[in-house]
This record gives structure tokens, sequence and C-alpha cells, in this order.
């Protein structure tokens, strides 16, 4: 009998694994969780009408979601598992959806050119090369495309802002500026959590829309306004306690990104604070999976944008003049490092 | 502090699952592995220069990598790790090369679009309306396709030879046909392990050039012969004590696939068995992920296929004539089913 040596499962399971991902992205963009957690559990033959899934497999499909832990399957019924139920139907406010829509429809497609982009150094989504960043050049001309970024960002955000919101010390502090808040989940979850504080969004002119859309269903939205931000181009930003910048740093060049935290160590008052997070490398660059590849995902989507170290960010910002600096993980695989003025 | 509940890890990990593999399949494609394989450990400088990798995410790229376990980092050079050399260095005898560079060019873009496989239960791959298996409309009539995917099936059939070749009792068989052999890595090893065994392979005429390069470099290709073979059209099959059909039956429809059976039974010798291997969906149906994703991937591949169950197997190999029918793991993920004539 031979000795069969290391097994490809786990190979196999790796390079294979965008089948499990589109599995996942297909459900629910098609509204398989949502339409379970709406109107209670299916049969095969009831998901076949009331998601429009041909019989010829629908049956493997949501099986393979069963054995993805997505679903559960009872008597022929399929259920959400609490995992699905949390984070993969519409509406919750804990709900990925926006977030997953977005990535099936542009990073799917996009990610299939990652050989190109490791060739060249050049982003592969709808940007060319005239174009100097997404955000300018496409996602903020296109309507379709805006709303889609700005839910996807609101999915990403939610779990750091609530942590945000109930753990830093609020109590010191009266007033916060997100910057590049997008629909503002970070300042509502704030406001909504530290009844004294005066919590501001700040984007680019195109984002208020969405932000006064998202404010308006909160209790606080009385304390919760929105300003008109370009970080590169204004020489200042609007004065605050505290700035948090959340998904930001990574879309910009280091020197870019040295650039913005100077503008925001000018505009944070004595005594206060700034809290980056986001995916954040470990520091030997050995253990964290999703950041790194989130690095990937900014050289697919950015011109030079990557992922960093905490102890790289909190260099940039003592070189801004800021001190101390900790980091703490976060819920999901994100970081958040704070450092004083 | 509130509790947070099911936190998103698994989730993001899971629907961002298609970055990992692409980081996988770029590197196996741009020749990471097997340029490390060949001129040993290299930093980032010397691999951007060998792979031609820009800069910008070189890195990153390579640390994910390493994440990933399939790169080792040592004084800044980069090296395989023992499952890395295994399965993905081309030109060894375990390489899964052949298999993960036809994943990556066409399987990984065919998913992009499972949603409407699903809705409309049609194959998403080059196959058009008019055409009804892609053995015939497409994969047999491209060379390039072709050769690519006669590699992919050697990879993915590597594991199951080996058993197959140590493990079955050949001591009370002399000839055996796989039938689907493409380049005919099963008939080798067979013919390779065991002395007295004449090993046919049976395909399609175009893939017969493909099995004799291959066969040729064997000690044991005197005994290894190729049969031209159209498991539809021909009236018989050649005759064998022994049968094998290796990742051939969930390319085909239910019907489809208890006509090829039946003309099996008629081939094998009294006292003879057949050997159907492959991906197998676990009886329950809620485990075995892969097999229900590959019955996914027969969705985009085939007008008909589909994965099934050993039981399924058996039932229909005791419809064509076949007594017992065991069922045991192999390598991988995979199962065999032996039944006797």
């Amino acid at each position: 009998m031979p000795d069969h040596g290391p097994t490809p499962e786990r190979i196999l399971e790796l390079g294979q694994g965008f089948w499990a991902a589109k599995a996942l992205l297909s459900a629910t963009t098609l509204g398989v969780f949502t339409e379970l957690d709406r109107n209670g559990p299916q049969t095969v033959e009831e998901l076949e009408r009331t998601i429009g899934l041909h019989p010829r497999s629908s049956q493997d499909f949501l099986d393979a979601l069963v054995a993805l832990d997505l679903l559960d399957r009872d008597h022929y019924e399929y259920r959400n598992t609490p995992e699905a139920a949390a984070f993969l139907v519409e509406g919750k406010p804990t709900s990925f959806v926006g977030w997953f829509e977005m990535v099936n429809d542009r990073l799917y497609p996009f990610w299939g050119d990652l050989e190109t982009a490791l060739q060249t150094g050049r982003p592969q989504n709808e940007l060319d090369d005239a174009q100097t960043h997404p955000f300018e050049g496409v996602i903020y001309t296109d309507d379709e495309i805006l709303e889609q970024f700005v839910g996807a960002m609101t999915s990403f955000s939610m779990a750091a802002a609530d942590v945000i919101a109930h753990e830093f010390p609020w109590a010191d502090h009266d007033s916060v500026v997100d910057l590049g808040t997008s629909e503002g989940v970070v300042p509502t979850r704030i406001a909504e959590v530290n009844d004294h504080v005066h919590a501001i969004g700040a984007d680019l002119p195109r984002i208020e829309r969405y932000f006064q859309d998202y404010v308006a269903e909160s209790p606080a939205a009385d304390r919760i306004e929105f300003r008109t931000v370009d970080f590169f181009a204004d020489e200042t930003l609007p004065a605050a306690d505290v700035y948090i910048l959340g998904h930001i740093l990574h879309d910009w060049s280091h020197d870019e990104t040295r650039a913005i935290l100077s503008k925001v160590f000018e505009a944070v008052a004595p005594g206060g604070a700034v809290v980056v997070y986001g995916t954040m490398i470990d520091e030997e660059r050995r253990e964290a999976t999703l950041p790194l590849l989130m690095s990937l995902n900014m050289l697919i989507e950015t011109p030079a944008g990557s992922d960093y170290t905490a102890g790289e960010c909190i260099e940039w910002l003592h070189q801004a003049g800021f001190e101390g600096g900790e980091a703490t993980p976060l819920p999901g695989p994100e970081t958040m490092v704070v450092a004083r003025k």
C-alpha cells in the first residue's frame, strides 16, 4: 500500500473557492435568504416558484447552501441558519446584502483579471487609463453603481460602527467627524448611543442625498449633520474633537494618506483623538489572509491604494503629529487604531 | 456593552472566497510554484523578475500566498509549502496545474453567470443553444481547449488512479477498459503496478494522440492500448474483465447514464466488475460541499449532467444487471463504487 502523502482536498477547496462564493452570492442576489426570512420555511418546489429557480439544479443549489451552513433543511423545508438570517437578509441592520450585491456585480468579474493587475500594477475595473480614481471617474458619476456602493459601505461598516459607538470614551468628547462617511452609519450609531455627541458625516457632494435618506430614519437625526468635504481639494477640514476614518486610507497612495492625515490633525481639537479602522495586515505579514487579499482588491479597484499594518498606520499618525496609538481588533476581519492629539 | 451576536467573519470569507481562489489560480497560472520548485527560494525582487510581477502589489500577493499556506517565507525568501510542491508544480505526477489552468481560463468566468444557469437550467460556457454537449460542440473541436481539458482530467484522476491500481483486487482479473480515458492515467497506473494486466483506454478518436503521447513514457506501454469508442453511437463496447468509469457519469442525464451502463454490463466478462469513481453527494445531501458544487459545475458545463449519491449509482448499476456495490472514499473529495457481474 503506498503512502499517499499530502492529499489535494484543501488545495481543491481553495482553488475552487469561487464555487462556494458564487453559491452564496447568487443566493443573496436572487433573494433566497430574504424570501425565507419574510415568508418562512419553503420546499424546493415553493422556492422554485418564489425565487424563479429552474428545477434542473434547484435541489443541488439549495443542498449546497445546506452544506455551506447557510440554510437548514428539515422535513423537506429550507430555512435560514442564524448566520444567514443575521447577514444575508435585505433590510436588517446587520445586513451585508448591499456589499455582496456589489461584490457579485463588480468585484467577481474584475478579479478575473487579477493576473493582468499583478503584471501591470493597474486597476482592472471600470477605470480606463485616463481616469485617476473610481470615486471621481466612475462610482461617483453612475447613479446605480453609487447607490450600490454606499449600501455596500454601510454593510461593511455596521459592526465597527456599533463597537465605536459603545466602546470609545465618548464621555470625554462632544463632537465627531466621520470622514468619507458614505450613508453615515458611523455618525448615526454614535449619536444614537451617546446623547451629548454632535455627529458630522463628511463626504463629497453627491453623497449627501444618500446620507440624508439614511439619517432621516434615526431618532438622533437632529444631532447628525452632513458636511461637504473634498479632503484633497479643501485647505482645511471641519473642526471636531474626534475624527474617524473607516475604509478610507487603503484607497490612496502612502503620500496621499499622509496628506489626508496632516489635514485631519489640524482639524482635531487639542485633547481630541483620531480613530482609523478597516482591514489591517498583521505586523509579520503572515496571518491576515483577508486583509492581504483586500490589498489585492485595492490593486483591482484603485490606481495606488493598498492595505497596511497597524504599525504603519501608527507611524503615519505620528508623522501627522498625533501621539500614542493603540490597535484593537474589531468584529469581522478588521482593526481599529486610536491616537491622541 | 452589547452582545455582538454572530460575527460576519465566516460569511465574508465564504462570499469573498473567489479572492483566495484567484490568488491560488493566478500564482499557478503565472508559474510561481513551478519557478520556486525549479530554481529554489527567491526574494520579492527576484520573483518580480522571474515571474514578471509589477512591484506595486508583489509583496502583498506573495504574503497572501504565505497566509494561505501555499508559500513559506524565511529570511525574505519565499519557498513552496509541501502542499504547493506536491500539487501546484508543473510536470510532477501529482500536479493539478492542468486542472487549475482550465479552472482559471474557463470555469472562473463561466461561473460568473451562475444566476442565469440557475434560472434557466442552461449551461453557461462556450455552448450555444444549438449545441448539445461541450465534448462534441466545443471541447473536442478546439485543439487548445482540448489539450488543456485532457491535462486537467489527468490532474483530477491521478490520486484515484493510484488507489485503484494498488487496492483493487487485480490478481483476480486480466484485462480492464477505462471508458472515457482521456490521456490514460488510469490504465497506465494499473498496468505499471500490475504486471499481468492488459489495460485499454477507450475514448473518442480525437483523444488518441494525447493518449499515445502520455502512455509512450510509461515502462508498461506495451500492455496499454487505445481503442476508439463512442459509447452512444457504438452498439457494443470492447470486452474486458473490469470496466472503469471515472468522472464520466455526471456529464450525462440519468437516461443517458443508464444507456451507458447497459452497454458496459454487456461488455464485462462474467465474474468481472465495474468501478465508478468521481465526486459523489452524501446520501443525506447535507455534508458533501464540493460534490454538490461540482453538480452546479455540471449545470454550467453540460446540458443535462449532475452529480449523484453512491446509493443512486448502485441503483443504476443494479438496473444494468450488476450485483453488490460497495462505496469507498478516495483521496480528495471523491468516492469509488465497485459492483460485480
